[in-house]
């Protein structure tokens, strides 16, 4: 086997450099994956542009990367449901099996949760990657390695939308049509809401909002109070939003709207990203502040995609090599040419894929 | 106000007879409505072709229908959120409000439900009906009245779905494109389900449903045993499903068939209609065995109408009026034309609806 | 029938009056009730003291009391479930019925809620008092009117739990064992809490829950910081808890402290009273606050009491008569003898009790 | 380390021998155990007297034994939550990690779940046993080993209740005070049923569980007809019970009952044991027939020993060493000497308990 395993190495933020990382050994209940596919998320950047999220500081060189595919390329010999050449989508949470919320099937609240290029564990932007085996998901030969790269952020998604109780005939508004607003209305779509609004301050990510099914849209103006907004919003579904998901990716201009004021009684407000770390929760009006891990989702975003009632493929605007890595989160941190999802190609384009992209 | 009161009696098994009844007397919290569609609905039929249906005798003459749409025409003193003219689909199943599963928000379950059309309580397909005023649900002027008199059947499905927890990306086999099955089929397909694969002894109902969005259809053969069946539905749908919705309207034909050996480990079964008395849960494979009345559904199944996420107008294939009631039971009974879903008209066609249907 | 029907009329904050007035008149679906006890509650207290809570003001004279239980007296014609005679517990939250909350089982959610003693409706320390029949829970004859009148804030201490997600096993923590922190200890046990810490800053207080049942107890200290106290109850109860109950009735001293620090991964943290206004989430550690009002949980209240399960008895600690009124509700403001609960007659004590209280 | 590994085998029914067997080699993720002491259950019973269970066939000789306790004498190299010495119960469920169920937080429906003393897997009736490190739940001090071996035939309990949705204020009808019918009447009031009435064929066992906490006993008669028999139960607690749980354990006496007749409307019917077979759900009475596996209670469970709500030791009516194997077998079969639980000592008494049995 090749002993090639460039990867990306975050030394500190803005420090981000190829390098050469030895190829990982495998416990007996692992697999070695040879990553294809790496979709850029929030959590990447985040460290890159600051160094830290909330409690978690970079304090020595990680691989980066979290949403990812790729061929099992090696087996530890506990493995029995998967083989060397299986393509597979790579859920980066694995929890710890033993605390009270594994052992009682709520995972998602693992307080020892490794999860994939959060500190200090490394990432899957590599060419050789190690996971455990129980956490790699087999793709169908019709599903591509980049769709299997973007269950990541639709199990976000989808998670988003199971912590807010959405459901049949649900009204729901999401603020931010970016790259977690995005999937969020994917999901909450699949789940038969009946009304979604999103809203953002740029027209044209409202097109794309439109375009994958969102019912209104509304062009935010930094100009308005909160009530105004409120208002608009009402006056648009025609009553009030049952659930509130705000993409707070990486701006607090969200986060900074009294959201709940624009809520039906009872109503969830789910703040998403790191601009939602200061919400309020409403006595009055019942709402609910979340915050939104995700554990149990992976199998039910891939029977998404694989079923074809989800298209995650129109949210890829760009494509880049491992080597241009950099460049890579140059454009989604700025989000040169209107984009939503960057991949990076650590193989070449459809080397694994019987159909291709 | 017209004292013309026609209305659809039957009178014993077989004897159904149009007749001249007074115009109802309201109570405070109720409105009379004029009554503008009613879909003709299997209880309907079976109290028609037998005379009862379980424990529930025809022991008087009764008006039929349960499944319709109205125009207020006046409002009981107490009633504040709908006005003379308000187009609305009536709920029939009217829960008492006062026992264990009432006050504990379990309406479905209540043990004294008034349903209309279930003796001793009359149906809605006359002229002239009195109906708990909040159990009527004011329709936007864009959903037409037959789309009103539909919200029954869907909200059934609705209903058989949250019973049998369907959620996103369950695999779903649903056995009968009949009446049920197929209102069945749209509710699943709202809530996110992946793979639905739906059976029937009829060509022509699986193309309905295929048009309708199934994702897999199986022609039934009589001959086939339970066992060859179970293969065939896992060689279809590549592994076995999670639910299976058996619409056994009339016939004990699939009732019959040991379904519960098609699932998965820990899969639901779900028995309706008259010929799912029978049914046997499954120890070994852990499965269920659920009736299914519904009572706090047709609100969501009115959102999932009224925001166009689910069409109920493909499923209409018959008109008549009002006098030609008996004719519309007989193509309902016997499938004449294809028949799925039946509507009788009490109005002239279009009358009440801001939109053509 | 008598025609006194004095009343405990709150004018204005600081003014409570008793004052004759009219005995009601009943509509078909309500019962008139001869009232017999009368607990004082916080929301009493409030309006007594500030003349609002939260966006409720009072414009106009109110009579106060919202947990009470009372003897039928009338009953409306459309009334089948109570006779004249009945001993019932009153359910003080009635909901519109009619909008989407109310139709889909989530009637707690109900946005046009007439509450007792919440302006503009009046509450129920009065000799004559009419109400929704349906929401009037008959008593067994062993169970007496004062334990009727605890049924509501033993209903509030139920649905906090469940609110909270409290299960089998759960390590609990309530702030604060004053008349919110003690209905809901109970409850909690009730529903299989295995490790329930309370905290108060006075030590009586604590003796009493621990008699109640509470596992441990931990005597607050004004000097102390939320950092210290998180691990004091860490250590205390070996591990973090899952859930917290804050009972910041009346004052802010608890919802200051910064208290989702204490508590697990995925915990719940609750919020319940005036001061409960100003919590923030905390995204970091997915905690969730919740405002809490109830509607679907007098019936289990009752059946916890009238099994024996709850003693709900001890949280009586004074007796006052209808006259009496202002000095009842100065006993429960400044926690004379100790006060938790305070007991209002409206009519001579036992009357009604086939078994004496 | 010892070799001397005497384990309880089971040749083929009724052939059950103490054998030498290896000291089992640990994987890295496993951990190896001194057994101490084992509780005599229902399927090891049942496989001693027919060789089956189910599809579950013995073809080759097993050890058998489920529900046991432990000390740790080795760990694998991936452990890291335990350490040699340390005290365990030990869950004999162990899902496969890699299927839809488990992906989901569905653990307990594992298509392909290791469960101990389950064909092909052996038992834990054994002096030295390795198990999954994360299915070891470590016990406090205070907690027997015997206790310890208990907490599995409780989560039992635990399980039945939770699948049968059994809540605070519930009222339960408890068939069989025999070893499932009495963990479940444990966990149904450590969850707050308000009322349970259980009934069983020997006046001896229902003294036993009215000491454990039954509200109401009744002694069936077998010349009763299942209708008389519903009727006794209606008077008995007023009204008709929420939920009903059968214990089958060993006979089809009470499978053959037609118990649904007993049950409210919505009602939940749960046959538990191998005559559980067979039972039929009820369409007209909306009831649920339930398979029971377990998997993600056990915590719960061994939280509820340890904070001492729930008392377990009051099962346990007899004492074996592992050499009286036979003996222990043979008093569980015929109820020698009023036997409930039968324990088996693998190590001395009290060897390895801090606090004595």
């Amino acid at each position: 086997m090749s002993t090639d395993n460039l990867s990306a190495v975050l030394h500190c933020n803005g420090d981000l450099r190829l390098e050469q990382r030895p190829v990982p050994e495998i416990a007996t209940d692992e697999v070695l994956l040879a990553i294809d596919s790496v979709v850029v998320c929030e959590s990447d950047l985040l460290y890159f542009t600051d160094g830290f999220i909330g409690n978690f500081n970079l304090t020595k060189p990680m691989i980066v990367g979290n949403g990812a595919a790729g061929v099992v390329a090696k087996v530890g010999k506990s493995v029995n449901h998967l083989a060397v050449g299986d393509r597979v989508a790579i859920q980066p949470s694995v929890p710890c099996r033993n605390c009270d919320h594994c052992k009682q099937d709520r995972q998602f609240h693992c307080e020892n949760m490794v999860f994939c290029a959060t500190p200090p564990y490394d990432g899957n932007l590599t060419r050789f990657y190690k996971h455990a085996a129980d956490f790699c998901f087999k793709l169908p030969d019709h599903v591509t390695m980049e769709e299997g790269a973007l269950i990541e952020p639709l199990s976000l998604g989808v998670n988003i939308c199971r912590v807010g109780d959405i459901r049949l005939g649900s009204r729901v508004l999401i603020q931010g049509a970016g790259p977690i607003g995005l999937v969020s209305l994917l999901a909450a779509q699949a789940l038969g809401a009946a009304e979604i609004l999103i809203t953002d301050l740029e027209q044209q990510r409202l097109h794309l909002a439109k375009e994958l099914g969102a019912t209104h849209t509304l062009l935010l103006d930094r100009e308005q109070s909160a009530e105004q907004l409120a208002k608009r919003v009402r006056s648009t579904m025609g009553q009030s939003p049952e659930q509130a998901v705000l993409d707070c990716a990486r701006t607090n201009y969200i986060a900074n709207l009294n959201s709940w004021g624009f809520l039906c009684s009872g109503g969830t407000l789910l703040g998403v990203g790191n601009g939602a770390r200061y919400f309020r929760g409403d006595r009055e009006r019942e709402t609910k502040v979340h915050g939104v891990r995700y554990c149990d989702t992976y199998s039910a975003a891939l029977a998404l995609v694989a079923s074809g009632k989800v298209n995650v493929k129109r949210l890829v605007t760009h494509h880049f090599d491992i080597t241009e890595t950099v460049k890579a989160f140059e454009t989604f941190r700025y989000g040169h040419g209107d984009a939503i999802r960057v991949l990076i190609h650590v193989q070449p384009r459809d080397a694994n894929n019987p159909v291709k992209f």
